[in-house]
């Protein structure tokens, strides 16, 4: 297992993170200031300041990508299908141009909550199957652009409307079922927030073997998580024995970044640099 | 599959639904009026009017029991093992005398929560451990008492404050372990709200057969959730396809009440009345 203590070079920036504090040029900087190396864009903060731009200020930063966020919401009704599918072809584009060396894949929950608009569903079996529909389609055009795709399996408390791949092994079951070959094509992004209640995380960590574990994500869980979707904690802040799980994937031998991804109304509030000041601190201390 | 469109026969009332609205003995009474002919009460509103009061109260009413709520919070620090142990004995002896046919057992998260001012702790493979050491100290009285224990596994956003049984997997792993020969002493108790995400959750149930399906629970599940805890949703108003679930455990043969369970800030303001003869509609409506 690696040593974190003494710097924060395998942190990565999520650029979520500070998503209120700055577009993504500011973020940029910020990353340069606190010597930073890697960092994940959204794509809606791509699009803020121009797909060109962004990586134009990636190349002259000399920053890496540790992943490109995010494509999915595969689930729709038959009128957005068409709109899935390019939807998610440009995401690849995207990702292509910047150098991420994935795309990570949030693969959506029922369909009126994937791609507004869509019929309204509570089949979530019929969700998953057009997730390995999409996906494959996905595929396709991803192994042409030779650009991996991640799927990033989503906890339960966001089934519904944002990812019915809900635990480690489902997603493995997706990337078994549509690369048996283990070509590199598929694998997965782990976020400790989404895994660590599962029972079965260390056995489907080993499952995933180095191949299949593109991404390593860390926060923490509050207690109590007073906003679901954005209450996620700074790593030390909550229950999550992230060095376990951290231990675990670098067995299988992963050994890239550790990003950081906080969903958080509270440290949106704070300044940027303070955010960044604790996620280095905490990466050294806690991951 | 049973047809409940035409009465409610089969609805049993958790009485934490109208836990603001009146205590237990008002509670009855409103069940009464309603035509609601079972109820699961819980130990806090039990203690308030009197464990004898309470008895009598179910046996005037002529009410039956679903269950009773609950048993379990196992983990612990080594100061409160006997606590924990005492407290659940009580739990055993109440819902023997109110005739209840099971204790459901909520097994508690962290230590640090499950029993307050234990030792915190992350280690929620060891508190798996804990949970399954209690059940297993536990069962020896309850089989004394002759009361079936119902293990109900809590949806994974509780796993780290309430229960780190989180999938129907779980807790069925732990029946096959604890009561192989299925005597019928361990069982589970299937909250919809809980289970409904769960990939698993039509083989789980399969497995389970019907001694070891011991409770069922409906609610909803809301998109948005704004509480974590307290926003549970009337059925029919959330994303769960209710009635599938319910025909899975009916195949086993499961014929006992469909009980209703919400938590939820918003019902909780509404009067008694209002939500039961709600919840009558529901249950033959989206049930």
């Amino acid at each position: 297992m690696r040593d974190f203590s003494a710097d924060h070079r395998w942190l990565s920036l999520n650029t979520a993170t500070v998503r209120k504090q700055g577009n993504l040029s500011e973020i940029i900087e910020a990353c340069a200031r606190h010597g930073i190396r890697a960092i994940d864009p959204w794509r809606d903060q791509v699009a803020a300041i121009g797909l060109d731009h962004a990586v134009r200020a990636v190349r002259d930063a000399a920053l890496e990508l540790s992943g490109y966020c995010r494509g999915g919401m595969f689930t729709s009704d038959a009128a957005h299908r068409i709109e899935v599918r390019d939807d998610n072809r440009r995401a690849v584009d995207e990702a292509k141009a910047l150098g991420a060396p994935c795309l990570v894949l949030v693969v959506g929950g029922l369909p009126q909550y994937s791609r507004p608009g869509s019929m309204s569903s509570k089949n979530i079996a019929a969700a998953r199957m057009q997730v390995e529909d999409g996906l494959a389609e996905l595929m396709v055009y991803a192994r042409g652009a030779n650009m991996p795709l991640a799927i990033e399996p989503l906890h339960p408390a966001y089934a519904a409307d944002r990812a019915c791949v809900n635990t480690t092994k489902q997603a493995l079951d997706l990337c078994d079922r549509l690369d048996p070959q283990r070509s590199g094509a598929l694998g997965i992004a782990l976020d400790v927030y989404h895994i660590w209640w599962d029972p079965e995380v260390s056995t489907q960590i080993e499952r995933a073997g180095k191949q299949r574990l593109l991404a390593f994500h860390v926060c923490d869980w509050l207690v109590p998580t007073v906003d679901v979707l954005n209450d996620r904690g700074m790593m030390g802040d909550g229950v999550i024995d992230i060095r376990s799980l951290r231990r675990a994937v670098e067995a299988q031998g992963f050994a890239g970044y550790s990003e950081i991804e906080i969903f958080s109304n509270a440290w949106w509030q704070k300044p940027i640099d303070e955010v960044l000041r604790i996620c280095a601190e905490r990466h050294r201390s806690a991951v």
